[in-house]
């Protein structure tokens, strides 16, 4: 049997408040086992490049990655969220190590063909080094990427950071039985968006089905639980959703998504 | 015998010339045997500082670091050049892996006491994690520092990359046989500064006392050189001061200090 493997994502929400923040990284650092953080960056990159006066770009909605705008998530994700958020975990007594996708290699991606819009220094994953991210695992060290890829070319790209945990959940598979938890503003996936308390404990793929049938989850909801049918339909084990407290045993009001 | 170290520092005037990296990291890369680049950040914070608003602040020549600041030096040293160097490596074949002293708790310093001067959040090196660094090296990964470090509870400090460089070689010499590159620009220690092929080849620590008495070695070279015998005196093997080509077998003409 394979040992389990947490691979926990948190987004701008809980990054960009520091009380949020520390009060996460604590219920982290006390989940047993062996693990894996994945951070967005939030609106602070957004902040910072506006008074740097680099512009945010959008074409038909879409945020486009210029090189000015890349150097910026490169200093904010890579070295101000992802440093201090190391710094903390130490503090917590984990041994933290942060990432992006060029160190050890560990994420490759391939930028973003032009089509109908150009979105810049994006990347898609093409290949998650599994064996050189357990090296650190097995190593006792606990891996804390950023939404950074590389191209293996000299290129860093910005990557969406659910691809990301999705990805590294999937090429981790190959060593061990990996779950995502995705940690985010609401309980869990809502039967009622007016009531937060409405959550959906399990979905598996026919529940799937019936629930966009029937029109109970829609919008953003869809390519996030798109997202994750497609990481257990490449080995990934469980995938759940919720706020933080669903990492610790008091909680069970969340989301478990099963193939 | 142990085996061999390289710990090569580079300092703002390569990682600010786009150029002048790429054509070292080329070297770096070619470098037989295992490991460590230590680089400073250069002038590229001051200036992106000041395109933010957050002053430099000076106090009696000294620079201060203060909240602002290290945030400034967080994003640019610890992400924007840090992650661009380990991309490059990468592209070279080198499986660099991008750190400050808070990743894996490799350097824990102490926030400089204030006395005359409040120095902010400088740190002075007090543990440098030897083991935890070589498991990295053990597992084939080449490790690249920026001058960033930790108090371990959960403060990062602005450290001076050239103590940085060798403390670090302190902490490896338990484990290797230890040497420092400083790569700056000159050819090495010059016996006349107006000719700069007068590289002094070799110095130990009495010649060091014999240059020192007649005035040979002055001004920004005192502490260097001191911090250089510093080092030797605590278990490392050599030291090499010079241009970036002395990391080639073709240039000899720069400067080796032994004890």
């Amino acid at each position: 049997m394979k040992e389990k493997l947490s691979i926990i994502k948190i987004g701008g929400n809980i990054i960009e408040d520091e009380s949020s923040l520390n009060d996460f990284l604590k219920l982290f650092s006390n989940l047993e086992g062996k693990k894996i953080l994945v951070h967005g960056g939030g609106k602070r990159a957004t902040h910072i490049a506006s008074k740097l006066g680099v512009e945010s770009k959008m074409v038909n909605g879409r945020r486009i990655t210029d090189a000015e705008t890349l150097e910026v998530i490169t200093m904010v994700y890579g070295g101000l969220v992802n440093k201090n958020v190391v710094a903390k975990l130490q503090a917590l007594g984990t041994d933290a190590i942060g990432l992006t996708g060029a160190d050890i290699n560990s994420i490759q991606s391939d930028k973003r063909p032009v089509k109908e819009i150009d979105y810049g220094f994006v990347g898609d994953v093409k290949k998650v080094a599994s064996n050189s991210i357990d090296k650190l695992i097995k190593a006792h060290f606990t891996p804390v990427f950023c939404a950074i890829t590389h191209d293996g070319n000299g290129q860093l790209l910005n990557t969406n950071a659910d691809t990301i945990t999705s990805q590294v959940a999937v090429g981790m598979s190959d060593i061990y039985e990996t779950s995502i938890y995705y940690c985010f503003e609401l309980n869990g996936v809502l039967e009622d968006f007016n009531d937060k308390n409405s959550v959906i404990k399990n979905i598996n793929s026919k529940d799937y089905k019936a629930l966009l049938s029937e029109g109970i989850i829609v919008d953003g909801m869809i390519p996030k639980l798109d997202n994750c049918f497609d990481a257990l339909n490449n080995g990934v084990y469980k995938v759940h959703i919720g706020n933080t407290s669903m990492l610790t045993k008091e909680n069970d009001n969340f989301t478990t998504i099963t193939l």
